[in-house]
């Protein structure tokens, strides 16, 4: 691999076809080294052989993916969701990364208000914050893009994010800043640095916006150079902001999916050291 | 029909399977008084046909949807951008609707800059603000949800329609207030304040959101009701704001076009009634 791959990390579900061990080795192979990882295909593997295994290929782990699906309102359901997600960062820290991504969750079935379905994420961190902190793991909102505000994830912006984890210590909670949510906001430039000077850019991420989106609007995120994202631009804005650590790039994309895994994780970094600086 | 139907509008693309004909007898044996109408079917009916056609009818027309895809770079499709804007002025007048709805447009193919063609924008309705204020029409910046600012419209929040509209007299420029494409904006309240104290809200559409969204997502929008929307929140915010006029429903909606045109009419003005405060 010709360019300097210091700070690219590859999602896992960007090469979800590729077992852990065969992520590993492909990694070795090109020169990848940093991970991020989902709690699905390491609770498969195990949480611990997982851990062996990335350390043991010296890899590192920039993130777990993912905690949240804070918003519901039954107590028993909320009481659920709170142990996960307190299990979500044991996992994150017997892996040894330092940041777990939040996906805060849609609207409750039959409610429509977004307002207090953001509150009750933010009451749930006052929970998960200190839990955290204890385990020497950062919590990291995630704002997905509108379009998933009544399925997926009630926070859309990074200004909504921002709202809520500003609430507590940095070192507890901050957000995820991911071009793909965020590219069409012209605000988000200004909450980046919003972010950054409180030091509350826990991960920095890559997809790029593709046309026409597939049904349901899950897995149409383009490979990196292939739509209509400006990389650069916002890799500027997060350094100006202060950010230096790993950028990581995840796509969940079928056309990906339905490749040699390996071919995905070569293009994918020959595409990172294409469109960003380094 | 129960219940009071005085503001409530139907868009034509809501029920779309109805030839212009069917939908004024449709509206008179219902009791419905304001139709939205669309370029296409119109200039196939034929403008000043269906000027007399509604005239008959007695139906008052809303508006006119839609001009705009004004960001192309290239100086004839500007020009013939412009042109054919400046006929979309003419025909709304003489269908007797004083707001003619834009869509803006996307980005020009290879572009990746979100905000040049929002100058773009800017720039064509200097020219296009004008000459809708000699013929008596108000232009009305739609933004679209974000989930279309590649390939339809980078104007994605009320802000940013704002930030171009205030550039040009109220009379002449002012914005669409569409559920759909802003309830999952915590800061839309605020800018509907912003847009109806300077006399900018120029309509105000419902239609609700629904999820999994359809490939592409265009005709996925939810009959009222049916959805994530509270539509009296929104509703109170413009009225609020001081909008009394029309509340239009235009649906893309594949289920709704495979049915009877006349009963989804009957549905659409029952949950108009259901749904809004009269």
């Amino acid at each position: 691999m010709t360019g300097d791959l210091s700070r690219f990390s590859i999602n896992q579900m960007t090469v979800k076809q590729l077992s852990l061990p065969d992520l590993a080795e492909a990694c070795k192979e090109l020169g990848v080294g940093n991970v991020g990882l989902w709690r699905e295909p390491v609770q498969s593997y195990g949480v611990e052989a997982t851990a062996k295994l990335v350390r043991d290929a010296g890899l590192a782990v920039t993130t777990l993916c993912r905690g949240g699906f804070l918003t519901a309102i039954d107590p028993e359901e909320r009481a659920a969701a709170l142990a996960d997600n307190r299990r979500a960062v044991d996992e994150a820290a017997a892996l040894g990364t330092d940041t777990l991504v939040l996906v805060s969750g849609g609207l409750p079935s039959g409610s429509r208000n977004l307002r207090s379905a953001r509150e009750r994420i933010a009451d749930a961190l006052a929970e998960l914050g200190p839990y955290a902190e204890e385990h020497g793991v950062r919590l990291a909102i995630e704002p997905l893009h509108p379009m998933f505000a009544s399925d997926r994830c009630v926070v859309s912006t990074l200004a909504q994010a921002l709202d809520i984890a500003e609430r507590f210590p940095a070192h507890q909670v901050g957000v995820t800043v991911d071009t793909y949510h965020i590219w069409w906001d012209d605000t988000a430039p200004l909450q980046i640095a919003r972010a950054g000077a409180a030091g509350r850019i826990h991960t920095f991420q890559l997809a790029d916006w593709t046309t026409p989106l597939p049904e349901g609007v899950l897995n149409g995120r383009g490979q990196i150079g292939d739509g209509a994202i400006d990389m650069r631009e916002w890799q500027s804005y997060v350094e100006t902001a202060g950010y230096t650590g790993p950028i990581e790039v995840e796509l969940f994309n079928e056309d990906l999916w339905a490749r040699d895994g390996r071919e995905v994780l070569a293009e994918t970094a020959a595409r990172f050291v294409e469109h960003t600086e380094r």
